[in-house]
């Protein structure tokens, strides 16, 4: 189990990417969006991805070297057209956008389409909530994988949503999760453990409840969270990311992922400090909450990330051997070397 | 179990309204909401609220005669203040405001604070799909008495979302749910019938789940949705609907109700007719799943409401006797003749 200091991972991503097709910007908007990733805990949305991406440019589904463009564009609104690039350069680029406008007057909202993975999208909304906005991010994913409440087919993807908020720190409180109740990702890797998955996650393909991760692989689907409102949550996504992206919907979706965008001034509406003052209290009362049975306290959304952050910064970010050989069989291919670990 | 004709119901509700203070526009505004809640299905919202309303009024909680008014605004935001009166006429007034500066610049965003009770808030957004836009309405819910994920204290609302986006049809996909796994209504209503929870719904005064619904009212609360998702999303409706609304936050909320309402112009991003296509091309595949074990079909956001209505507005709206009677009481203490029913 390699350990690896962040920075020297990042140069590594950095250098990987580069000697397979990607400019040196997207090199580095990948890098480090990939190992924030693993620094904040989320190991699916990491440098595990490096050789997948590097294979989609192989494959010539990912672009390299090109930028997204911007074909058409409102004083408060804006469609990107991503020429099926990196979705972390897209997303950044829309948030930004939709930032700007904001700041002019008051709300900006922009759509991706041909897009790539756009990676762990709970980086995005931050990007607002630290210049004293509301960022909200819709992703549509392509799926198929997922099931409509009450039914066996699987047209949907896992089609996640995310939204920040400014607090009186500098660590916005932030929530990122996908509209089925696991991501595809999770349930790879508890299939690679050998584990069972908790009940009403997943239908095998004649629509039976499940416990065997396995059964996804075999025409099997995930379900939505909480059911009908998880359902519907879902479709609102579908909605945003896919049907006003113009990427398409359910499983006539063209690219990987489909964006809104959006940035909500708040000093439009009310004083920033009145804001984070309020925010900052029902933080307060959430964590001052008894815990119930089977808990130790109360956290609020953003809290395991930012935990995991301060302790990888530390520690280092650790890759599982199987990981760390992917990744090696990929770098060699264009001779990059990898960076030492530390055991 | 009288029924009764959906015109004869809003004629009385209307003067009922009157009787005890409101003004025209009010009363016609409030009366039509309830009874296309009635149509609609939603018994909890519909003219079972006839006697909270009056005694709102009466103990002065909420204002007659009285007009929101817009107290900060710019091009595409603007933040009301209800002055305390029937929350359905701010809302109403809110959603028309988003969707007038929408139609003109792309997106519209207002807020409503100091507001009363919002009734049946997926009737909002739907005002919005039906312009071609595509409307999303965060509600803070006054509470307390929904706990955070992991926690026993209650300090959060049942704070719903709700949202519609056109389809190629004259009925918009909709949808409108509390982001605490059940409405206080529905398990007031539990409760009277004698039934039992479903596990995973509420806790004891000490934290503990239990199947009882009278536990809510000695201490007890609602669970979120979906555990930890549906917990964020509530969050997400404090940030919007309370501390940007200018409400507050949490058990700190001042009025019934607070609003985020916003709008969103299709043809600003894609054409009206590609997107529209898209919705019908989703609501078409959803439909055409086989169900799951246990379900007979694969229903869409806003068909429960739909068919109702399509029912109802051809039997009439089913009231039932206790309702009736604590109806009857307020409006004779006005003098307001009860309507006839057909038995």
């Amino acid at each position: 189990m390699p350990s690896i200091d962040p920075s020297v991972l990042t140069k590594f991503t950095e250098d990987a990417l580069k000697a397979a097709g990607a400019s040196d910007d997207e090199a580095r908007t990948v890098a480090n969006h990939l190992v924030q990733a693993n620094l904040y805990g989320v190991d699916s949305h990491g440098v595990i991805r490096i050789p997948e991406y590097i294979d989609e440019v192989e494959h010539g589904r990912m672009k390299t070297k090109t930028s997204p463009k911007i074909v058409k564009e409102g004083k408060i609104t804006a469609v990107i057209d991503a020429q099926f690039g990196f979705g972390q350069v897209a997303a950044k680029m829309a948030m930004e956008l939709a930032m700007k406008k904001a700041k002019e007057h008051g709300i900006g909202g922009v759509t991706v389409h041909n897009c790539g993975h756009t990676g762990r999208i709970g980086a995005y909304p931050v990007m607002a909530a630290k210049e004293n906005m509301i960022g909200i991010v819709w992703v549509k994913g392509a799926g198929p994988g997922v099931s409509p409440y009450g039914g066996k087919a699987a047209p949907l993807g896992t089609s996640p949503f995310t939204w920040a908020v400014p607090t009186g720190s500098d660590e916005p409180m932030f929530a990122d999760y996908a509209t089925s109740v696991s991501s595809e990702g999770k349930i790879r890797v508890m299939m690679s453990k050998g584990m069972k998955l908790p009940p009403n996650w997943l239908l095998d393909k004649d629509g039976k409840p499940t416990d065997d991760p396995a059964a996804l692989y075999a025409g099997g689907s995930i379900l939505t969270f909480g059911a009908h409102k998880g359902y519907a949550l879902g479709l609102m996504v579908e909605a945003l990311g896919g049907a006003l992206s113009g990427g398409g919907v359910a499983d006539d979706f063209v690219g990987a992922n489909g964006v809104f965008a959006e940035a909500i001034n708040i000093e439009d509406f009310v004083p920033v400090s009145e804001f984070k003052a309020n925010i900052d209290r029902l933080i307060k009362k959430l964590r001052a909450s008894p815990p119930q049975e089977g808990f130790t306290e109360v956290m609020v959304p953003g809290d395991p990330e930012y935990r995991e952050e301060r302790k990888r910064s530390k520690d280092g970010i650790y890759v599982n051997d199987n990981i760390w050989s992917d990744i090696s069989k990929a770098a060699e291919k264009y001779h990059v070397a990898m960076p030492a670990t530390k055991h």
